[in-house]
């Protein structure tokens, strides 16, 4: 079986679930509350091992307390964190995140300046075993090194590009596949039309798609921009589907399976997660993503 | 010296730096985050002893490690907690708060629905070096206990309005002095015009107010609402600000200080605590207090 590595961000999220998102500078109370890891990196890595992979995680925590409860949840479902690095005085990155009603959620994260920081401690080369790397934009430096490695044993190396990787922007040449949030293609190409953005990016290399939520995939397919819908479902918490959809489309690169079919696993898995409220923690199982596709589940 | 019991709710509180408030439900990265102990009577309890009070705190958190660090970090802050009951498997309560650049706040809470809970285990009698009383909403029957053993020896019992007090609307009657927010008024009369809402409530025993942070503090003086103004401050947080209000209120009255007197050593502690980031951690010392005063600091 193939093995992934996620590089990235690992966080301790805090989940409150709202009635609404606060509007005035006032107080609100949460009916629910679930404190779980996240970070995207961490949430896909979380979603791979879910789904059946072999996953392994790199990134930097602090040596505090939220480092050693992130650490243990990620270990708690089965992901491999000897790739993790601890470093004295510095504080581990926590995320306070809000659910709505619909579904919605807002993310508020703190990260320590001084992390992930160096790759001086990163392998040289890609274990032969390793089918794809996934990387996110909160170590630009770690995706960048793992990007070169993947691409000297021609692996997929798939970017989750949550905002413009502006310190590094050599990442998105690196990437075989970037998909973009649509937050994250605004930010980089200033439009807010998500064809338009992804027309406007230089013809390089890489294989370019923006995920929309309900709105479904778009993708450049050569010169068009085709399009993959979403699944319907009921939505209660949309908080880490976007990393459930990155880390089930690195499996399924992984698994050899073409960028549309791996589209389709993806979002089924992304809408599952989705019916489910406590971030991560609501990441399907193979087996469940199995059912609802077998079951005749039909984008909308 | 009087003892002070401040009566209600502690949370653990991470508090994040934010640009501006989230607008879309998409990510924003803050630029800083305290975690410190919060929650509006351990906050009022942790401003007293700053401010050179005795003061012991009432309340119940779950038997978790969050329970752990909030009575820690009172514990540090010179506030007795031996009032505090730990309740296995209950979750202690969690805030997250965004703190703008314009030292606005927004708090998102989350307390268990069975914390604070049974009002068995407090003590039936006051003890005789207690000079006032301070109540939260939060436990509103844990605040209308106390305020009965407050009326029984005559001390001040002052209730922190920060919503109406749906549960034990007889609080409203038994607290001698109850000190609105904003928010709490409104929530209790309909009327977003202080004024107005403080000319309706009824004539009942209790002496009325309202805070309105740089607004100043409404308060009814016989038939009429009189006003007192804010000291001009430059904001960078202003949570925490009416906890610390509150604690230093209360204290002024069990100094012995009339009314106008407590408002007006409460609201130069609260305009200091608006200098500081960090939520109640921005909390003023007595001599800070003192300074400010005796510096010729004017209410605007």
């Amino acid at each position: 079986m193939a093995r992934i590595l996620c590089v990235g961000i690992a966080t301790l999220d805090q989940v409150f679930a709202v009635e609404a998102m606060p509007q005035r500078a006032e107080k609100y109370r949460a009916h629910d509350l679930a404190v779980t890891t996240g970070g995207t990196a961490a949430n896909a890595a979380v979603a791979i091992a879910r789904l059946g992979g072999k996953v392994g995680f790199f990134g930097a925590l602090g040596e505090d307390r939220p480092g050693d409860e992130i650490i243990a949840g990620l270990e708690r479902e089965g992901v491999d964190c000897a790739g993790v690095r601890r470093i004295a005085g510095r504080k581990s990155p926590l995320s306070a995140i809000l659910v709505d009603r619909a579904g919605e959620r807002v993310v508020i994260s703190y990260s320590d300046p001084e992390l992930p920081g160096s790759t001086a401690a990163l392998p040289r080369s890609l274990p032969a075993d390793v089918g794809a790397v996934l990387g996110d934009t909160r170590w630009q430096a770690g995706s960048a090194h793992f990007f070169r490695l993947a691409r000297e044993t021609g692996v997929p190396a798939v970017l989750d590009g949550d905002r413009a990787p502006r310190e590094h922007p050599e990442v998105l040449e690196l990437a075989t596949h970037v998909a973009f949030s649509a937050q994250g293609l605004r930010d980089l190409t200033g439009s807010d039309d998500c064809r338009a953005g992804l027309e406007s990016l230089s013809r390089s290399a890489a294989w370019f798609a923006v995920t929309t939520g309900a709105g479904g995939v778009f993708f450049r397919d050569g010169d068009i921009v085709a399009h993959e819908p979403a699944f319907t479902v009921e939505a209660v918490d949309t908080l880490g589907a976007g990393d459930t959809w990155h880390g089930a489309f690195a499996l399924a690169l992984a698994e050899g399976r073409g960028e549309r079919a791996a589209i389709r696993f993806a979002s089924a898995a992304a809408a599952l997660k989705c019916t489910r409220f406590g971030g991560r923690d609501g990441a399907p199982s193979r087996a469940e993503v199995d059912v609802f596709l077998a079951a005749g589940a039909r984008p909308a």
